[in-house]
């Protein structure tokens, strides 16, 4: 079985899901583990390092995997976007920043850009910057992202943007979206395919502390949060308007709405969460997911999901489809 | 053609589309015209006042519909509950408050109750009550509601937890949906039906000034914010968490941030929002409405909207199943 969409011919790929590039969780492994599987895996490269880039891409052999960068962080450092696409990955995807300064060297390389957005503007510069996807993420969504706009809007008024503007270009819905259900809601309200953070996250190859993971399978749905308490203790200084959804904590229950007391006790508190980075006390460290949580309630090993998840999927479709039209 | 789910066969109503009975936009004429079409309507009884209960039941004539309350306030003079119950509406829907004290004389008046719910807790406590109907709201929504919650992953947590509980009890989606996409897709999720605030509010019947209308027509998704400044100035206490999304304006720009100063001020303000209100200067006086406003382009009579979305559901499941599935 197969799910086909314009996303699938496109990346000649059997199934319209692909793996957000999620720092540090989207490593090598599993990137392969999705793209064998039939979707396509997209390392996490994060804030940008050099010899992390270098072994990642190693751990995905020759699995054929994409790239993803946080833009405003790599734009410190452009020869990271030079090492990657040296990897001749299967896309390169840009998040949280003007992409423009850097498509024309992904378009001079032959990869194809995937651009995540989180507004209409964004969504209008990437379809500027010449990218071949547009992520639409929702603030549903883990990690970074602005709280504008939710999943289920979001999707259609992106894909009618596009439809206007450049039709040719593909959409995925990201934000929310952990099983069978919401791929088949997602592929409704007009998306190619999924793009997947939360639920990989939770899978057997996913590079997270056991003691996170487990968190996360014991959690419901309600347990997340947007916050800048963990930017402010590690120093990370994203654009205006981002902020990052959570798992709740005891960090988070201190400080949030405490923000300027954080910023006073930087460094002893800073030095706290990195030991707790290390130790895997997860109290103190984040757990970054979002609201999808709730839907999850295993480890599965990431080929497996994929399998399942467009199972879920399919009998979705079908079922619902048959039962719910009369004539 | 009729979407047929186990909403339409509960209720005996054609489509599992049921209007949100939003204060002051729908009337007993929007209701009316809504249940005519073949969906459910709900008079917004909104804070509770009797002389406007009766008059839109009245306007409602003939036609099958029920009524809604904001809980807490309606608490006040629960007189209200018994005069609308006296009309035997269609349903009760009751939201923003645990509904357990009134649950019985609900019951007992033999009309099925509705609980809107913004968490998980929420949703306990309605199957608690007895609840026939459960509305999963996400933030993505208009007027009162949460922030913990976007509709994407909240409407299959409730539908997960009330298979578990009483698999008998019906779920809506509710939060960013106006058009076939977003009904096909909160059927995929698993609801029943959806609930539909903004969609209907943008229609010829909706107790809504022309200028305020234009506005959303005129509008994308991405012009609303949740926020208290309204409730503030108008001096609704509403419980903790809960605020409203509207569209953007000059008097959100003036005073998002600045609540202090506002209660400061306060009844200078509110001279100025009840003036703004009569004269239907939307700069200054308030626009209801949710992320959905960026899926409307027009204001219809509200039984021919009904009718469009059917036939776009329709549509949109049949040609998606039957272009992806591929074996």
């Amino acid at each position: 079985m197969a799910l086909q969409t314009r996303l699938t011919r496109a990346f000649g790929i059997r199934h319209p899901i692909v793996l957000a590039p999620m720092d540090p969780a989207s490593g090598g492994e599993l990137a392969a583990a999705v793209s064998a599987a039939g979707g396509l895996g997209l390392i996490g490269g994060g804030y940008g390092d050099r010899e992390i880039l270098e072994a990642e891409f190693a751990k995905a052999g020759n699995e054929r995997v994409g790239y993803g960068f946080i833009t405003w962080s790599m734009a410190k450092n452009p020869v990271l976007l030079d090492l990657a696409l040296a990897h001749k990955p299967a896309a390169m995807m840009l998040s949280f920043a003007d992409p423009r300064p850097f498509a024309e060297k992904i378009h001079a390389a032959g990869v194809p850009l995937i651009c995540q957005v989180h507004n209409l503007e964004h969504a209008r510069i990437a379809l500027a910057a010449g990218a071949a996807v547009l992520v639409a993420q929702g603030t549903d969504a883990g990690g970074h992202g602005l709280t504008t706009r939710g999943t289920i809007s979001f999707v259609p008024n992106v894909v009618d943007l596009v439809a206007r503007e450049r039709p040719e270009v593909l959409v995925l819905a990201a934000g929310g979206i952990a099983d069978g259900r919401g791929i088949a809601a997602a592929l409704m309200l007009g998306a190619d395919g999924v793009l997947l953070g939360t639920r990989f996250w939770a899978t057997q190859e996913a590079l997270i502390h056991p003691a996170a993971k487990a968190r996360v399978v014991a959690a419901t749905g309600d347990e997340t949060v947007r916050t800048s308490v963990y930017d402010i203790v590690r120093n990370r200084i994203w654009p205006r308007g981002y902020n990052g959804r959570l798992m709740r904590n005891a960090f988070i229950e201190t400080w949030l709405g405490r923000e300027n007391e954080l910023r006073a006790r930087v460094d002893a508190e800073r030095k706290a969460v990195e030991a707790a980075d290390d130790s895997g006390d997860y109290d103190v460290s984040n757990v970054t997911v979002g609201e999808a949580i709730g839907l999850i309630q295993d480890l599965p090993p990431a080929g497996e999901l994929v399998q399942r998840l467009v199972t879920q999927a399919e009998a979705r479709l079908a079922s619902v489809t048959r039962s719910v039209i009369t004539n």
